[in-house]
């Protein structure tokens, strides 16, 4: 606002562009330090809100009536002795529920049901007994429709259609650099081969569901998402409430993995059911709903096409990927497949083609690193296969090509060194160069394998802003609208205010999660809450130390200028380190004012590329009688600049690895292909690992701050750990048995059909 | 912080010492209406959540034994039986209750009791019921001490001691200016009387109360309270925890006038029993407790002496005020009687006296315009004296000798016109000049009074600070630290904050009441929120305004300086109404970013008095034979700035009023002179004024926006219009029957008795 008087206008905040950067080898005292997490005593103890521990005087819980077909038409449904049923209070269906536009050309409770889950009718009682009760005294019929429920099947000219445009979403994406064929034509070795990835399940340990709350026309929702801001404008949105009128919460959560970065039906059913009972409602999803409905990680395949010089040099680089979406454009569900083959590697000659495909399946979203995972176990095999077809150590074919600069843009990386390191580091504490396979025991053969990965996680857009509170006691507020999505962002963040404030831990708390009070946050996905809301916390709180200082000038009879605060204390340059003043003296002093800081996430540098890289290598031991794959021993080296806490980052690649080691070995959705009906939509039959199934993991930290990419140098770490684990793991069973199996999971009985097929023809 | 870079820093925030004034007559579309409150349907329909609407899983209900001695020391508790009580879940007293200091010499549970409703122990069990009979079931025995309950009493040499040193707290304090002697000796005439005034009971619709609930080490209290920032203060350094992990929440409030301006035991006790027996306790005082331990308006003692010359000028000012704090100094029991003689008039030679005096009582706490309603029953009562014996009408002699610039410090005031047409105003609407007695109708006769006062209400001290998100669909959230007692802030605030911003109220929606995630706003009383949050909010408005501007720029392809909002809309000077782009076309495209507005409040001038000041006059009816009085009507005109919504505005004219009414004639806290037992702590006997007694009461507007007091022009309202109603009504009552009536209240007993003394001797 133009100011009448021209007058300067005074200063309220801090832009995290500002501040100086933290200097590698700077007396940093609280990050860096692995600090336990903030919120830990509330979990372990049982005290930390999670989305079905609200409680709201006259709750109801709903459940929701989902569709047995996979492709059908609802052509009766009587809903009258549902309602009838004691303690029932509201039922819900297209009968009776608004017409509320739903992914692309669909009805919150649509008609035309393309998926076996999808929603039907939904019922709110006075137990989740007695709404389930309820359901099962719903009347419905179905007119059956022809379904595909794969990628093949829908692409076949003949397939039935999901929609009047065939089962396309969209047009193919092409990616061209350089000359393809030429780079081909280049080529000493061309290594062309197809891989196949499958449906994961996000299976977090805390199901999607909500509370819902209304206040007049008010509505308040406690929701397990990664993103309270969008959620809120989603059901603003579908409720034709303005945005200011609805309320998210999300405290603490079990999880995400990219599948609650969305709002999904149940945040919007919830709203309505609220609305017709006049009672708060709490839809839960069990755990059957939450694998059929909310989403998975898109199967694949993907053609690939590599060409080399005979020393290794990279000439083509091609991708023809074909992703299945499910029945529903849901957000987030078209995986950058693509992105690694882009990035991964310096090669001028680069295609990627990508299809996006419905079937009559559950709809995909993002599951962590969306694309990468599933691009990174065919680029990386396809390399190792290159790598023995040169006859080069696969370790030396990409210290030879990976990329040190922006492939797409010709930009420099802020860390064009990093994935070097990575190489390095992983390799050193592995023993790479000097591995011994041992000897066969019995049926048992050792292997080991290697893989590399691309990722963004430089943060920053959307931007983020902190607001910091200094306390009379000397404490601090910290606000944002953030999430913590159960990385431990919550602490991570906590740090980073500390260490610039100069506080003990215990002296700061962090509040985040509330659309209604903290500053606008995006949402928690792209493993870039640490950069983005970081630097805008650290620019706050400069902000607030700053004031601090002004304050603290009359009452320490000294200029701001010389000041600094450790462990609670200002110290004043010169004076003796006994001399220092208590914070909590100065802030009581200019109590009740309080102290108010403001920052906001800076943008990115313009002239370099923020990524993140990383290598894993694997061991294996395959039983050649049983096809039993087991993982011996992972080493993780990993850029993601300044370590905060390296705790939380170990517990990030720990967590990758682990669910890289499910997704390579056991996890895959099975699909009857006469109905279309899930048959392992539970946790009995659908198997994530387990306490035995994970081997030791070490993870070798590189913590070189990048400095340029923002203030605090820090990146995110939460999805790439994930991407190298089940192509490491497929290299190393070809290491050990010589056979290479292109198609996920890597099961028991692929690895005997694979090993059956070696044996034959030799 | 110093930049290292030295550039300029980036701007985040607006001081509201940069805006522009509202100009008179400017084009204001939002403020100056009469918008119905933003909550009321919520308040209509039950939706509101008042301190005992709160419910939280598991809750327990907790109730209070209380002393049932004026002055005693506790010798024996057995809670054995009350905690072997099936339903109770936690006993505490001193005996089991950590020391807490409380008052400034005694213990959250001290074994000496000061008054009938000092704290022994308290309970907590699954319902209230339950916790009553667990009370029952306690065991105590007392030792009983002397006692006063008096002023007199407590002054006389001889008198029990509530404390070692004496019933004083603290050694009088005195102001002089001038001489006051010279004054007195200059004066042609001297009135010179003495005016007692009664202990009246503050009984808000919503008595005190809180729910405690604990999540490990950190602490949620819902509070009835003026002040969430105060009572997380008070909290926490009770329980010995850091500020930033106690959060304080108050939403909706049925009033306060002043005794929640505090944190009281039941926040600390809750606290306490909550942390005890692991579940949510809530503890709301009943009527009874409400008035006997929460607070009360101080009794005085009051003698007066004015001095003046034959023409009315004032020469002299002098009071001996001795005030009844009650047994405690809880903050706030010692109310500003001098001020209204040091401020009202302009006099050189002006001495105050106050004498604070503990007696074996309820605590004192202030209570709407502390200090000001005491005083202004003497003073007011005193100068119509003066102007009967000057033969003066009471209103030229006010004309003659009103304040229009600081007494005290000589600085002019913002509005040195104010009072004068306040007088006018009051004047004409009520008819003072022509006005006529109806003749006497039997024993019934008419008369009218005049009084004025003086109040701050400026605000601005402590500051407070606003901040402001424009959404993606162009709605806004404005988050404050500051509470709704009741008064419709929330509503006054919301109509700043969308005039500023140009938008519809229903697109602003105001959040407040809550530690953890507003920034920090002070105490609400003083009548200072408008006036202090007010221009805070206007500044944060202002600050995302200009943001929304420079970032639709852009898409409007104009200068950000040539834009205005009007109505939701973004109007181009120089272009066609009609082309006007609505603000959530902008907003859509920079979401989900969204625009973070900072404001805060800015000094007050330095060079300037900011005084809000007022008159009101009244017209009573005296039976004679009956000694009762009736107000039939009554006209008030109060400077209160620029008046932001008429309603409000009326609304706290009316309330005050009404409440000054009951001061004037039937409020009166009866305490029983052999055991200090209060024998009226309820509704039944205490009697509040009800419709019938409220006649019709005509809020004249100033409305004369104080420019240079902030940039919104508006000052507070919410106290003052009780102060002239007492006085008011006595001098009309003497008017009326020729008796003036120094005592309070104006009760039947008392007319009477004075109209037989005054026909006694004629």
């Amino acid at each position: 606002m133009p100011t009448p008087s021209g007058e300067q206008p005074q200063r309220l905040g801090v832009g995290s562009g500002e501040l100086p950067r933290w200097e590698e080898g700077a007396d940093l005292s609280i990050v860096g330090r692995a600090h336990p997490r903030v919120e830990g005593d509330a979990k372990v103890t049982g005290g930390a809100q999670y989305a079905s521990d609200v409680r709201l005087p006259g709750q109801l819980y709903a459940r929701v009536l989902r569709s047995p077909y996979a492709h059908a038409r609802l052509t009766g449904l009587d809903t009258g002795r549902a309602a009838a049923l004691p303690g029932v209070h509201a039922v819900l269906s297209s009968a009776n529920a608004p017409e509320i536009a739903w992914y692309e050309d669909s009805l919150l409770f649509d008609r035309t049901l393309r998926f076996v889950g999808d929603e039907v009718a939904a019922v709110a009682a006075e137990s989740e007994e007695i709404a389930d009760d309820a359901l099962r005294l719903i009347v419905d019929a179905y007119e059956p429709l022809p379904f595909v429920l794969d990628l093949d099947t829908a692409l076949a000219p003949d397939a039935p259609k999901l929609r009047p445009s065939g089962n396309l979403n969209g047009e193919p994406t092409v990616y061209e650099r350089g000359d393809l064929a030429a780079g081909l034509r280049d080529a000493d070795v061309i290594v062309e081969e197809t891989y196949v990835t499958q449906a994961a399940l996000h299976n977090c340990l805390e199901p999607h569901g909500c509370t819902a709350a209304w206040d007049g026309d008010r509505l308040t929702l406690w929701s397990s998402t990664q993103s309270v801001f969008d959620v809120r404008q989603r059901v603003a949105e579908a409720l034709g409430l303005p945005e200011h009128h609805v309320r998210v919460i999300k405290q603490h959560m079990g999880g995400g993995f990219g599948s609650k970065q969305i709002a999904w039906k149940q945040d919007v059913i919830a709203a309505l059911l609220a609305k017709e009972s006049g009672r708060p409602v709490q839809l839960m999803l069990d755990r059957e709903a939450e694998n059929l409905a909310v989403g998975n990680r898109n199967p694949t395949r993907q053609r690939v096409r590599l060409g080399a010089k005979r020393d290794g040099t990279l000439t083509a680089i091609a991708v023809d990927a074909a992703q299945q979406i499910g029945a529903h454009p849901v957000g987030g569900e078209g995986a950058d497949v693509p992105a690694i083959y882009q990035n991964l590697y310096r090669c001028p000659n680069v295609r990627t083609e990508q299809r996006l495909v419905f079937t009559n399946t559950g709809p995909a979203v993002a599951f962590r690193a969306p694309g990468h995972v599933e691009a990174a176990f065919a680029l990386e095999q396809a390399m190792d296969q290159l790598a023995r077809a040169l006859d080069l150590d696969p370790l030396e074919l990409r210290r030879r090509n990976y990329a040190d600069q922006d492939q797409a843009e010709g930009k420099p990386y802020t860390l064009p060194e990093a994935l070097g390191r990575c190489y390095d580091l992983a390799a050193d504490a592995f023993g790479w160069a000097g591995y011994q396979k041992p000897p066969a025991a019995g049926p048992k053969r050792r292997g080991v394998g290697l893989a590399a990965h691309d990722w963004a996680g430089g943060g920053g857009s959307p931007p983020g802003y902190a607001w910091v509170k200094w306390n009379a006691d000397g404490s601090v507020d910290v606000v944002t609208g953030t999430q913590d999505i159960g990385t431990g962002a919550r602490t991570g963040l906590t740090q980073v205010a500390a260490e610039e404030l100069g506080l003990p831990m215990d002296r700061v708390a962090l509040h985040l999660g509330d659309t209604a009070n903290g500053p606008y946050a995006p949402v928690s996905s792209g493993s870039a809450t640490q950069s983005t809301i970081g630097p805008a916390i650290r620019a706050a709180a400069a902000d607030a130390k700053r004031q601090l200082f002004e304050a603290a000038s009359e009452f320490l009879e000294a200029p701001p200028e010389a000041m600094t605060i450790r462990d609670g204390k200002i110290h004043v340059a010169g004076e003796p380190e006994d001399r220092a003043t208590p914070v909590g003296d100065v802030t009581a002093q200019i109590a009740p004012t309080m102290i108010q800081g403001h920052g906001e996430r800076g943008p990115n540098p313009e002239d370099k590329s923020v990524r993140t890289v990383g290598a894993q290598i694997v061991e294996v031991e395959v039983d050649t009688e049983t096809g039993e794959v087991s993982v011996c021993r992972v080493v993780a080296a990993h850029d993601c600049g300044r370590i905060i806490n390296p705790t939380l980052v170990d517990s990030q690649v720990i967590g990758g690895v682990t669910q890289g080691i499910g997704f390579a070995l056991f996890e895959d959705r099975v699909v009857d292909a006469g109905t279309g009906v899930v048959l392992n939509a539970n946790l009995e039959d659908y198997h994530v690992p387990t306490a035995a199934d994970v081997p030791p993991i070490r993870n070798v930290h590189l913590n070189l701050p990048d400095r340029e990419a923002n203030p605090t140098g820090a990146k995110g770490i939460g999805e790439p750990p994930l991407i190298p684990t089940a192509p490491a793991i497929a290299n190393a069973v070809y290491d050990a048995i010589g056979v290479r199996i292109r198609e996920l999971p890597l099961s028991r009985r692929r690895v005997l059909d694979a090993l059956a097929t070696r044996e034959a023809p030799r």
